[in-house]
C-alpha cells in the first residue's frame, strides 16, 4: 500500500503515508467504534440514543469506508495495468439492496454481527431498514445488476454505465384490489452507497443545427446545440466476492448548465429563468414503468442520449488520458449495448471521430465495427424500438445525418449481396418509411456491432429465424447466444443462508459460491435422508418467514403444510397471471363441488402471486383487481379452509424476491411459448430448490435440458405449435371447463362484472391469442402431477435437491465467462490483496 | 461527558460510553488525521493526490464533526434545562462562508493552520476554496447573521429558522458593463455545513376549504387542505465563540409529501403525474431577489407560509414534548419576527391552538399576545407589504377568516379609543379596501405582537412620527428601538487579523472580542505614533490585497497611495451611487480643466464601487451601465493616470466585503435623509478604521454621537428638511455644476446616450426626488476635506483609530443584548465545557 502520488514533495507523501498506512481494521471493537462515529459524525445523533434506522445509516456509512478503499485500490490497479475494458451500458440496474450483500461480498458479515449484537441491535433487523434501489423495470434489469456482480467476482476490468434516476419504478400501492402507483422517494433518506463525484461531469448538448466549416480543404460538420445540460456522476462501488476487486457502476444525473449561463440573461423575469433552468433535471427524475416499449416518447428519447453521451464522453477521456491514437482504441474499449436502450453510442462515437477527433470516415467507421456488442431481449418485430426521424430531427440532427450515411452505405452493401430484392432490402433498412418515417434501432445495432447476442438457445432460435432472419442470412457469422444467468452470491448466499450453509456443509467446501459447477455434486446426496431431513427444515424455515410476511401484508394466515405456488413478475398478458387465476377458479370449483370425504385427499395449497402492471397498461391491472377478487371470495369461504389460499403480494421487487423464493415449493413460468426471450426469475427459483412448473419457453428449455423433464412439470404448446393453434383457435371453441371459468368471471361471480368484462373479452370469440383457452387442459393436468408429487414428500425433496443440483448453468459468472471470451475479448486484472 | 439515554441497556451504554468517552482531539496530528480520513472516505478521492478544492472538503468535514459535537450537547444541555427560548424567524440569512469563521470561533485555527502546512497546504489557500451561502438579499438577511453569532456567543438558548433555498441570490455577472444574472448553483458542490435531518419533517398544507364540525355543541372549524408538501430540515450549526455553546439555525427546504400520496394516483399518465409532485420543491427553489418588495406574488406567499408553517410546527411539538399546559407557552417561548415576511405566524399559532388545540378564542389569543415581537425595517408606508385578499382566501381560506375575526375585534377596541374618526380608522384596519382589497401585513403585526422595535434611533422617530403614527399614539408603549450591530467576529477578527492583533497588543487583552466596549481604551493611543504606525501597516497589507484582487477582476492597476474610496451595497436610487458617480465626473472633469501644476495637488482616488440591483429594477442596471461607461472612460484616460480610478467590483456579497472593507480607507453612505433605516455597513467599515463620509441618515445619526463630526465626513440634507426640499425641487433648477455633469451622460460623454437617456430624466425638470441635484453642493465639499484630512496622513490616522475605539455601540452583542432584556426575556444558559 505504499504508491506516492506525483506532485507532492517526498517529505509530506511520507507523512502522509504514515498517517494512512493500512486498511481499516475489522476486527468488532474497531468496527463497532466506525458505526458509533458514523452516529455522532455522519448520521448527527446521539451516541446514546439512536434507532434501528439510524443504526442501518451508520453501518452502512462504516461498510461504505471500507468499499471506497477497494474501490479505490481496484481504480488504482486497473490503471496502472491499462488492460481493455468492458464498459456494460444499461439504462436499467435493478440492485435492490446493498449491505448485506456487501458484506458477505466483502467477507465481514460475522464481525459486523457481532459487533452490532454487542451494541444492542440485531444486524437483522437494521438490515431490514434498507429500502431497495429499484432503477430498473425487471428481468433485463436486474440482469444486469447481476451481471455486475460476476464481473466483479471473476476480476475483469469492467465498469456499468446507467442513469441515476431520481425517482425508481413507482411503488405498487393496492388500494381496494386497485393498483395505483407512487413516486419511488428512494432517495429522500439518503443513500450510502453512492459516491458524489461532483467533479466528474460533462456538458450534454441538444437540438440546435448543424453547421459547416471548410478546414484545409475539408468540409467538416459542427453541431450548434440549442440546449446544454450537465451530466453528474455518481459512482456506486461493486464488490465481488472473496476478492478485493470493487468495480464501479457510474450513474449519471442530470444537473442544469453553468456553462450554458454564459451566454446568460438579463431579464425581470429572473425567477421564471431559473425555473426553466432547473427543468434540465426532468431529464434523470423518472424510470418509465413500462418494460416492452418506450415509443416516440421525446423525454425518453433525451434520457437515451444523455446516457450516451456523458458515458462515450468519460470512456474517450479515459482512453485519451494515456492514449493519443484512436487506432488503439478497439484495444482498450469493449462496449456491451444492453438491448437497444443505449444504441445512439454508436452514433455518439462515429461523430465524435468524425467531428472532434477529425478522423476521416474509413478510419472512424473502421473503430465503430470493432467495439460493439449488443445483445437483444426481444422476441417480436412489433416490440422493437423506433425513433419518428421528426423527433431526432429536431433533438439530434448530426446523428440524423451520419444515420442516414451509415444507412446508405449499407443498403449499397446490401444489394450487392442480395440483388434488388426491394421487399427485403426495406425491411433491412435502418430507415423506415411509412406514416411515420423511423430509425429502426435494432437495425442500426445489428448492422454496427461486431456481435448480436440473444439470451437463450430457443431466443436465439427465434432471432434467426424470425425477428432479424434477413440479417442472419447476410451474416450468419454475427448472431451468438449466451444464456442468461443470475448470481448465486445474491440468490442464495444472501437470501437463503440456511441453503447456503446445507449445501457448504454437504460438498465440504464453500468453492461453490465461486463455482457454482460444484452444486452438481448434490446429486450424490440427492437420496440421502439425512440430507433430506435438513433439507426440508431449512425449506420450513423459510416458509414460516413468508407465512409471517403475508399474514402481516394481507392479514391472510396460511398453513405451512401447504404447497407454496409461486408465480412473481411483471404483469403481462403473455405471462399468463390470468391462466394462474383461472386455474385457481378451477381448484375452488372443483373443492366446491367436491363431496366432502374426497376434500381430505386435496393437496391444500397457497397461491402466491405477485408483480406490477405498467400504469396505462389497462388489461393487466385488470388481472390484479381479479387476483384480489377471487382472493377475497376464497379466503372468506369457510368452507375452503386451508385447502386453498390466494394471496398478491404487493410491490414485488428485489427484496420481496430474495423473501419469496426460498420459500416457495413450486413456482410458475408459463408464459405462452415463443414469448419469453430467457425469463431469469426460473433460474433463482431453481437454485433454491424449488420445482418449476412452466412451458417450453425462454430458458426454461434448457433448464430442461439439466434437470430432466421428469424432476419438472412442463406442459403447454410448443413454440412451433403456437402459430397453427392461434389459426385454430380463431374458429374452434375453447374446452368447456374453460368457458367455465371465464363464465364465472364475467357473471360477477367475484363481483365487478362490468370492469372484468373487457379482460374476458381478451379470451372469447377467437381472440385468445395468447392460448391460455387451448393450454388450459394441460396446465391443469400439470398442476394435478404437482399435485401428486407434493404428497409424496421424500420425492418431493428429492427433485428440489436435483433442482439446486442442477443449477450450475445458470449462474450469471457462466453467462459473463462467455461474453468475456466469445465476445469482448477482455481477461481478469485482479487487484493483489496487500495494494 | 457521561449522560446515558434511556431505553439502553446499561451494559450496552457502558460499551458505548467506553468506546467514545471525551471529545475529539485538535492537536496536530489528530487534526491531520482526520482531514486526510475525510479526503479518502468521505471526499473519495485518493490520500495521495488531493487538490485544494477537496482539501477544503476534508478540512470542512473536519471541523464539522467538531461542530456537531457541541452543536449536540448543546442541543442536550437546552433540553435538560428548559430554558425560555427565543426563535429568530427571518426568511433571510446572509452567512457567506464558515470555514474560518468556524475555526476562530471553536479557537481552533491555529491547530488547523499547523496541521495544513505540515500536509503542504496553505490554509488561506484552502479556505478561499469556499463559496458564499447567500440565502439573502442585503442588510436585513446579514443584521439575521450577525445577530446569530451574537445569540451563540452570548450563550442565549435560542434558535434560527430560514427557508433553504436551492439557488440562494443570483450571481452578477458583467458583461460589456452590462448586469446579467446567473443562478447561484451554491449546493452543487456540497455543503459540509448543513447536517440533513431526513427525519424532521412536517407536512405543510395549501388550498383547499374550511370544514364546520359541532362537537359538543361547539362549532369547530377544519381546514381541508388541496395540496400537501413536506418540510425537511436542514441544521445548520452555529457556533459561538469562547464557549461551547453551538446553536442551530434550522432550514427548510420542500419536498413532495408522499403522505399526500396515499391518495394516489392510478393514471396512465405516470410520468406527467410524478413531474406535478415534484413541482412542490419550486416552494424552496429559489430566493426573491428583491430587496425591498415582493407583493401579490402567489408564490412568494407560497414560501412564507411553507416557512412559517414547518418552523410553528417545530416549536409547538418541542414545546409539547415536555409541556401539556398552552399557559406555560409564553413562559418558554419568544418569537421574534424579522420584518413582516414572517407574520403569518401570528395567525398560524391562533388557528393551531383554535382548531388543532382547541382552546377557546380568549385562550388562545391571549397566548398569542404574548410571545411575538417584530423588527420593521422599513421606513415608506408605501413600502409595506399588502396581501391580496383573493390570493390569500385561495392560498389559506381558513388564515383569512382569522384575519377577518381579529381585524373586527381591533376596530371595535380603536373605535372605543378614538372615536368614530374614520378616516383614521380605515387607515388603521388590517383590512385595506380599494381597487384591489389586500390584507395590510404590518398593520396586523403591529396590532398583534407585544412589542414593535425600529433598527436605529432615527428610525423610531420615523416610525412613530410618519409609518405608524397612527398605532403609536394609541399604544405608545409598544414602541422600542435597537439599533442594529454587526459581529466583531466575522467583521474584524476573522477578516482583518492584522488589525485584530494590533487592537489585542494595545489593549493588552483580547477581551474585546467578546466585550467590543473595551475598543474604547484605544483613545488614549489615537496620537501614539508608533500606535500610528502599525495601525498605517496593516492597512497597507489590507490595501494590497484588495488592489490584487481589483487586478484580478478588472484588470484596473491601481496606487497604494490613492485614498480607497468605497460604496459597496446593493444599488438602489436612495443608495444614490448616482450621486457618488455623478461625483466622479465632476472630480475627472475638474482634473481635466485643471492646469498642469494644479495636479500635482490633487490627492489620488480609487473608486471602489460595488454592488447587484434586483433583476427588474432598470434605472439600477442603469446605474450600474453608467459606472462602467465613467470607468471605461476615466481608467482608459492617460492624462489622469493614478489620479483617479473607478473600478466596480462585480458579484458583491459578504466575503467580498470581508476583503474590501478592511482595504478601503473612507466608505460612503449616502442615502436620501430618511431613507436608510440603519444601515449596517457603515459600521462594519467604523470597526475597521475606515472614515466614513455620509448623511446623517439612520444609525449615522449615532454614529456621529460615538465618534463626533470632526471624525467623519457628513453632508447634505436633514430629515426634516427633505419634504421641503422635494417641493423647492419641483419648482427650482438644480446647481450648474450638477447639471453639467448630467449634461455630460445625456450627451453621450460616456457613450450609450439612448440607454442613459431615462436615467438623467430622473434626475431633471423637478423629478429628483432623491435629492441628487439639492445636495451635490454638500456632497463635493465633504469630498473637499477628506481629501484634506487624507492628505495629512498622521491626523487621518488618528482619526481612523478613533473610529474603531467608537465603534463599540454598533456590536451586534450589545443590539442582542437589549433584545433579551427588553423584548424577549430570555437568559443565558451556558453549556458546561466538560460537558
Ligand atoms: C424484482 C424482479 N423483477 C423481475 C424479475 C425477472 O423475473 P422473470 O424472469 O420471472 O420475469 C426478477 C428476477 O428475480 C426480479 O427480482
Ligand atoms: C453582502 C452584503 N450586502 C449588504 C450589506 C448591507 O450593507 P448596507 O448596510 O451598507 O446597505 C452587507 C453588510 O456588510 C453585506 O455584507
Amino acid at each position: 500500500r505504499g504508491r506516492v502520488g506525483e506532485g507532492i514533495g517526498k517529505a509530506k507523501a511520507e507523512r502522509m503515508f504514515g498517517l494512512m498506512d493500512g486498511f481499516l481494521n475489522n476486527d468488532p471493537v474497531s468496527l463497532q467504534k466506525s458505526i458509533l462515529d458514523h452516529v455522532e459524525y455522519t448520521v448527527a445523533r446521539s451516541r446514546f440514543n439512536f434507532d434501528d434506522f439510524e443504526a442501518y445509516q451508520a453501518l452502512s456509512h462504516s461498510v461504505r469506508d471500507r468499499l471506497i478503499e477497494r474501490w479505490h485500490d481496484t481504480h488504482q490497479h486497473f490503471k496502472k495495468k491499462d488492460p481493455k475494458r468492458l464498459y456494460f451500458l444499461s439504462l436499467e440496474f435493478l440492485m435492490g439492496r446493498s449491505l448485506s450483500n456487501s458484506v458477505i461480498n466483502l467477507g465481514i458479515r460475522d464481525q459486523y454481527v457481532d459487533a452490532l449484537s454487542q451494541l444492542g441491535f440485531d444486524f437483522e433487523v437494521v438490515a431490514e431498514q434498507e429500502g431497495d434501489a429499484a432503477l430498473g423495470n425487471g428481468g433485463l434489469a436486474r440482469l444486469s445488476a447481476c451481471q455486475m456482480d460476476s464481473l466483479a467476482t471473476l476480476d475483469y476490468p469492467a465498469m456499468g454505465y446507467g442513469l441515476r434516476y431520481q425517482f425508481g419504478l413507482f411503488r405498487q400501492i393496492i388500494l381496494d384490489g386497485f393498483q395505483h402507483e407512487q413516486p419511488d422517494y428512494w432517495l429522500n433518506f439518503g443513500n450510502p452507497w453512492e459516491i458524489e463525484r461532483v467533479h466528474v461531469s460533462y456538458p450534454v448538448k441538444f437540438y440546435g443545427t448543424v453547421e459547416e466549416e471548410f478546414v484545409n480543404g475539408e468540409t467538416r460538420k459542427a453541431w450548434v446545440p440549442g440546449e446544454m445540460v450537465e451530466a453528474v456522476a455518481y459512482d456506486n462501488p461493486i464488490p465481488g466476492y472473496g476478492t478485493r476487486n470493487t468495480i464501479n457502476l457510474r450513474l449519471w444525473a442530470a444537473k442544469p448548465s453553468g456553462q450554458y449561463d454564459m451566454e446568460s440573461y438579463n431579464t425581470g423575469d429572473y425567477i421564471n429563468a431559473v425555473f426553466n433552468r432547473q427543468k434540465a433535471e426532468t431529464i434523470s427524475s423518472v424510470l418509465y414503468p413500462d418494460d416492452r416499449s418506450y415509443q416516440g416518447k421525446e423525454l425518453r428519447l433525451k434520457q437515451q442520449y444523455f446516457f450516451v453521451s456523458a458515458s462515450i464522453q468519460d470512456i474517450i477521456r479515459r482512453f485519451k488520458d494515456v492514449h493519443d491514437d484512436f487506432d488503439e482504441f478497439p484495444e482498450k474499449v469493449a462496449l456491451q449495448l444492453t438491448d437497444t436502450h443505449p444504441s445512439l453510442s454508436i452514433i455518439e462515437v462515429m461523430r465524435i471521430l468524425l467531428d472532434e477527433e477529425h478522423l476521416g470516415w474509413n478510419k472512424a467507421w473502421d473503430i465503430v465495427c470493432k467495439i460493439f456488442s449488443f445483445t437483444t431481449h426481444n422476441v417480436i418485430r412489433e416490440g422493437l424500438e423506433r425513433i419518428p426521424v421528426d423527433l431526432l430531427e429536431s433533438l439530434l440532427p448530426r446523428h440524423l445525418q451520419i444515420i442516414y450515411e451509415i444507412n446508405q452505405m449499407f443498403m449499397e452493401e446490401w444489394k450487392k449481396k442480395i440483388g434488388n430484392d426491394y421487399a427485403r432490402l426495406s425491411r433491412m433498412s435502418i430507415v423506415e418509411e411509412g406514416s411515420v418515417k423511423s430509425i429502426r434501432v435494432a437495425n442500426l445495432s445489428i448492422a454496427c456491432c461486431h456481435t448480436v447476442n440473444g439470451v437463450s438457445k430457443v431466443h436465439s432460435e427465434i432471432i434467426k429465424s424470425r425477428v432479424f432472419k434477413d440479417f442472419y442470412d447476410v451474416w450468419p457469422e454475427k448472431f451468438q447466444y449466451k444464456t442468461n444467468g443470475v448470481t448465486q452470491r445474491r440468490w442464495v448466499v444472501v437470501s437463503n443462508p440456511g441453503l447456503s450453509a446445507l449445501v457448504t456443509k454437504y460438498l465440504g467446501t464453500e468453492a461453490w459460491i465461486c463455482n457454482v459447477d460444484l452444486l452438481s455434486g448434490l446429486r450424490q446426496h440427492a437420496s440421502d435422508l439425512a440430507l433430506h431431513q435438513d433439507w426440508k427444515m431449512v425449506k420450513k424455515v423459510n416458509k414460516t418467514r413468508l407465512a409471517e410476511y403475508i399474514e402481516m401484508m394481507s392479514g391472510v394466515k396460511v398453513s405451512l403444510d401447504a404447497m407454496f405456488d409461486v408465480q412473481i413478475k411483471r404483469i403481462h398478458e403473455y405471462k399468463r397471471q390470468l391462466l394462474n387465476i383461472l386455474g385457481i377458479i378451477h381448484r375452488y370449483d372443483c373443492i366446491k363441488n367436491m363431496a366432502k370425504g374426497d376434500r381430505a385427499k386435496v393437496v391444500p395449497r397457497v397461491c402466491i402471486i405477485g408483480g406490477k402492471a405498467a400504469p396505462g397498461y389497462e388489461i393487466a391491472k385488470k388481472i390484479i383487481k381479479l387476483c384480489h377478487a377471487v382472493a377475497e371470495t376464497i379466503n372468506n369461504d369457510t368452507e375452503i379452509g386451508d385447502l386453498l389460499k390466494l394471496v398478491f403480494i404487493p410491490d414485488y421487487n428485489v427484496s420481496v424476491a430474495e423473501l419469496v423464493i426460498p420459500g416457495s415449493d413450486l413456482s410458475q413460468h408459463i408464459s405462452t411459448a415463443g414469448h419469453e426471450a430467457s425469463g431469469t426469475g426460473s433460474m433463482k427459483f431453481l437454485m433454491n430448490g424449488c420445482l418449476l412448473l412452466a412451458t417450453a419457453d425462454g430458458s426454461t428449455v434448457e433448464i430442461i435440458e439439466e434437470i430432466g423433464v421428469d424432476n419438472m412439470f412442463i406442459f403447454g404448446a410448443k413454440m412451433t405449435d403456437v402459430p397453427a393453434l392461434r389459426e385454430k383457435v380463431a374458429s374452434t371453441k375453447a374446452p368447456l371447463q374453460f368457458l367455465r371459468v371465464v363464465r364465472m368471471v364475467k357473471d360477477g361471480y367475484f363481483g365487478f362484472k362490468d370492469y372484468f368484462k373487457s379482460l374476458c373479452t381478451t379470451l372469447e370469440n377467437g381472440d385468445d391469442f395468447y392460448l391460455l383457452g387451448s393450454d388450459f387442459a394441460s396446465y391443469l393436468e400439470a398442476q394435478a402431477t404437482a399435485d401428486r408429487a407434493f404428497a409424496n414428500q421424500e420425492k418431493w425433496t428429492e427433485m428440489s435437491i436435483l433442482c439446486t443440483a442442477g443449477s450450475g448453468r445458470f449462474s450469471s459468472d457462466r453467462t459473463i465467462e462467455e461474453y468475456a471470451k466469445k465476445t469482448w475479448g477482455i481477461e481478469p486484472c485482479k487487484c493483489p490483496s496487500d495494494y
